[in-house]
């Protein structure tokens, strides 16, 4: 443990010489914006929306349920209390929020290399979250097991562009349900030395979480600094249940961050409106942020957003069409005026397979979460079928995407080679770039190239035996699970995490639901 | 030709009602923004691209090749010729082309309801453009023929995204090089009643597309009124050839639209960096824009880019990927500064077939060009293969994505219907949308419903046969042709063309080159 506390201390000084590593892309813990956020609602636009949130918070109010302390806090606090129904004075969550949450923060790793920071011009990419079901393409679809937990984890372990573990990257159907979070949260420590997720399915399973963080990182390290970054969801339309405000209080008490997420099909748990879903959005993540401010005022707290559209026609969800587009950019907005770090969904799609409509409804949702400014954007890399199932080749195409974000984010390099004015003075009309010497210098790390697309000719592709993307990606997860070695972890804190497993799965029964 | 002259009083009327109607998607002749442009450098970084761009205009300058009598213009105007090549005092190009160029014009259809507007706040949508291959699922890819050279007329005309025929949506190889250009404009005027381009591949080429305008809008129309935007291609990098001179010499003359676009394989024909790309662009596209000027001061004329980067392992072009997109938002920052219209591509991919390659880049591509504010988006649906292959089914795909960039562009509505605070009060914490009120009076135009998109069930996907994208999209465009009514046209008018052509191609040999 003390061994892991000590590798920490170099943390700050790899971070700024990974930065200006120039293979930035390779080794980055987080994306650093050189462009601007692209803002779609002037000042006045965005005050309005503020407006009817607090009318919103002051007029119908949240419920929180089943939740007598919570209910206790939030009124000492100036809430007016009605049953399970809080109502917010105009102004009141604001200034909570304002008064204590951060701006930004620093997740820690294991590995201090890996230590990222949520917040500000940063982005952190963080594969899906959540889904029963994985598919690729040898074995279709299926229940998720603990091994494909554990591949996820690694897979995404050795990807560059993702930042982050993640959480419940998938739901290891084949464990018990109130004892896969131990599996889980061990998987995170044990096969990947970045950040991750702890477990919000029960307030028990939430403590566990911080235990386990606390024999990782060393009793005490947790109380001044955080390590984990969880999900709390919001039962919208306006409503928190116990669970989730009880996880909470556990992150909260113990210093480590939640995300606040309304999670809103809207037309059927928001009003049909980008205008009306991001007014309810702003007031659920506002009394969600207020109560983490007043268990414990500092506490990391996260400005979540989860939003698709239905389908008018059959009320199923749909992804990557414009108008929660519209309500990320405006999420993003009202996010940065609160000053609190953000967090959207990112390859949302809706299709069942890999294919078309998956790619065109991810990208859509990939650009729109990058250029709004997301702080911390979950479901970068997987996702399928609405978050029902995470797909192996969805993972190996989107995680191309994740590396490419963070190239179009860093900007346009306008330093003397950048402008390449040698360069056209060089090969001037009716010549080609290839052979010029600037050409050849920056040969390197010139344009992007991607893992996964064929663009050699057509001939050629044929000749290669005319493999689509999913066959592409195919080869390319498994020879990365092939040639996987895990980062080391400390003897003597593996073992006190499989005790502290094996001690408290054998305190309790078996459980399916 | 009176008749279809009458018929165009009644246009702005048409448009106005159009604009106003509530399913304007349906109808409209161009999308209108209401949300800013992404802009990624500040006035700063624009300033120094421009000011390179005067640099390479003054010391390196642009060929002019075999045109003598583009030279002696340009001389004229104050450039310096030394031999074919001319270079710029600094700001010449920049104050000749901001002197008489519009900063919008109308392109008139034959039917005045689907006359469009090119610049502005307004964003028009035209199919992809040039390809000498096809591909559908049924017969795979093959030579394209005038059959399908008609069926993507009809396609076209028929898809509502899309508010322009375009012009060579794909090349018909069946018929020989030198008398296809009549059956390609021939087909734009028959089988749609939308604006569209007019042939380019050489200057008696661009003379008959303005003589059989002439015949479809009646002598002297087109004098006062543009009713084509042709392409005009640079040979980057900074040289312009004899026929792409010489056809858009024709096109000026005659008051028609020129869309100057520099075609840049970056890395090949332009520098491997963003900045030195940017800069090469804007100085091709000024000297183009330059000459039309000098033509005919105040013909319309588009600032146009095709931009991808070469992949600088193999020299393949490559799609979607972050550099191009920095090209694209910077190129419409400066086109803006212009007062200029801006044309870009749209749905550029490198991918063989319709798959999520496809779909990845083609909606990156398609993302950054609705936000970069491009006027004129060639290429918006049906490429594939870099351009080589006209896909049928990835055209069903992109106005699908084409439809969904018109709601986008539409913004956030702040009205109070908007604003659903009615809605919100009604339904209150823990309940659902579905049945309130206002979700009930929307519920006919909320949401943005995809055209090729599967949202339904796992379940129920697969009793309908687990069909992919491609599969839909396939059924899709198969049912549109079988549906496809011509829109009316004059039947002298119709008659004169027929025998224009027949004239024209008895006039000379057929030729394979």
């Amino acid at each position: 443990m003390s061994g892991a506390r000590k590798r920490r201390s170099g943390g700050r000084a790899n971070r700024v010489a990974a930065r200006q590593s120039s293979v930035a892309v390779e080794t980055a813990t987080f994306i650093e914006r050189k462009i601007p956020c692209f803002e779609i609602l002037n000042q006045e636009a965005l005050e309005l929306i503020e407006y009817n949130a607090d009318t919103l918070l002051e007029e119908v109010g949240i419920e929180f349920r089943e939740a007598p302390a919570a209910l206790e806090l939030l009124n000492a606090a100036g809430a007016e209390i009605d049953g399970e129904r809080v109502r917010f004075p105009r102004g009141l969550c604001r200034q909570l929020v304002m008064a204590s949450a951060p701006s930004e923060y620093s997740q820690h790793a294991r590995n201090p290399a890996r230590t990222t920071i949520i917040g500000g011009d940063r982005t952190v990419l963080v594969p899906a979250y959540g889904s029963p079901f994985v598919r690729d393409l040898d074995g279709g679809r299926r229940y998720a097991t603990i091994e494909d937990f554990r591949n996820f984890v690694k897979l995404t372990y050795m990807s560059p562009g993702l930042h982050h573990s993640g959480g419940t990257v998938c739901e290891p159907v084949d464990l018990p349900v109130n004892k896969r979070h131990f599996d889980m949260v061990y998987s995170h420590m044990k096969y990947s030395d970045k950040p991750f997720m702890g477990s919000v399915t029960h307030p028990d399973r939430a403590q566990d979480s911080v235990d386990m963080a606390n024999i990782l990182f060393g009793e005490g390290f947790l109380d001044q600094n955080t390590v984990m970054t969880s999900l709390i969801n919001a039962n919208s339309p306006m409503t928190f249940d116990a669970t989730m405000l009880g996880a909470a209080k556990v992150y909260a008490e113990n210093n480590q961050a939640t995300v606040i997420s309304p999670f809103i099909l809207a037309g059927a748990m928001s009003p049909v409106t980008v205008a009306g879903t991001l007014t309810q959005i702003l007031a659920e993540a506002l009394a969600g942020m207020t109560y983490t401010q007043l268990v414990r005022p500092g506490a990391p707290v996260v400005f979540g957003t989860f939003a698709s559209a239905i389908s008018m026609q059959s009320g199923a969800p749909t992804f990557g069409t414009p108008e929660p587009s519209l309500v990320l950019y405006g999420a993003a907005a009202l996010a940065r005026r609160l000053k609190v770090p953000f967090r959207s969904g990112g390859g949302l799609c809706g299709s069942k397979t890999p294919d078309a409509q998956a790619a065109y409804e991810s990208a859509n949702t990939l650009q729109t979460a990058a250029l709004a400014g997301v702080n911390f954007m979950l479901h970068t890399a997987g996702w399928l079928e609405g978050g029902l199932v995470m797909g192996y080749e969805k993972f190996i195409m989107d995680t191309d995407q994740a590396n490419m974000i963070a190239v179009l984010l860093r900007g346009v390099d306008l330093s003397e080679n950048g402008q390449a004015m040698d360069a056209i003075r060089e090969v001037g009309p009716g010549a080609h770039f290839l052979g010029a010497a600037h050409t050849q210098a920056n040969f390197e790390h010139a344009f992007y190239r991607s893992t996964v697309a064929d663009n050699n000719s057509f001939e050629q592709w044929e000749e290669d035996g005319c493999q689509d993307t999913v066959a592409r990606a195919n080869t390319i997860w498994k020879e990365m699970l092939a040639s996987y070695e895990a980062p080391p972890l400390d003897q003597a804190v593996d073992e006190a995490l499989l005790a502290y497993m094996q001690q408290r799965k054998d305190s309790m029964p078996d459980q399916s639901y």
